[in-house]
């Protein structure tokens, strides 16, 4: 089996799992006592400390899942993502209504290529 | 790093990105000015087109991820899809109910495998 | 191509799918007349079974997307959870709200390490 790399092992999760060239991971908020477009905000900066922690960048990104608590905010999520998205170099990118837990307003789910 | 290849780069997202022989993209109907059973057949229509200018066919998947805006049309979807599916050959599935933009009925997040 | 891996290929759906060392299953408790703590079991269950036949073990698993019908039973999935995952090599994952068909409390999707 090729080896499973977990940056961040937590009890219940592991932050990043990385296996074979792609690395894995959920995003939310880590301060969710602020607005849709602050936590869509934070969610991407956050996104972004990881691609650094894994000597990668945005252009690196294949797959972006993105659920929202409510769709009314959509636009106020391709403002912020608009601003951030690489041009020429845009992963997948889904956005769905879902239930989130926790205050979460948005929650999203990666996966990037890595370096092995 | 493996490289990124990408169809169709738009500036919000790529239309597929594949890496290490895995092609992942997203598929909505492109008229939504219909019914759940058109825009479904219309789904798997352009499923079948993006799996051609892979190289590749329904065989090739490895999973479809479906999300309905209403669970009362599964009996409809899966209708369209038995037809669809290639026998012997089926990629793992799941179908769940989440809210969905732009007058989307259903929503297919796809992985194939692809030649390199 | 790489080839693709199929256990219980269905005219519906395969059970697993397994490509380039990656394993990708769904799964749902098979006996769903019972309530969430136990439905949650059975999955988790299942998933021991899968892997077992996969040659595996929990800490092959990369990622456990996890939808519930009821975020209001988030509480006692954990409390399965955090019983059952192993420490220090736990997935990623994410656990939100969707609409599940066929009486299904929980449903989850997978992806694994396997040896090729």
């Amino acid at each position: 089996m090729s080896p499973i790399r977990r940056l961040g092992s937590h009890a219940r999760w592991s932050d990043v799992v990385i296996h074979r060239g792609v690395a894995r991971w959920v995003e939310v908020a880590e301060d969710r006592a602020v607005d849709f477009s602050q936590q869509t905000r934070q969610v991407l900066q956050q996104v972004d400390d990881t691609l650094q922690s894994l000597s990668a960048n945005r252009s690196s990104l294949l797959q972006m899942l993105v659920f929202v608590s409510d769709l009314a905010h959509m636009d106020q999520f391709n403002a912020v993502w608009d601003a951030w998205v690489p041009p020429g170099a845009a992963p997948i990118r889904a956005c769905m209504q879902a239930g989130l837990a926790g205050g979460c307003l948005v929650e999203v789910i990666i996966e990037a290529a890595v370096s092995e």
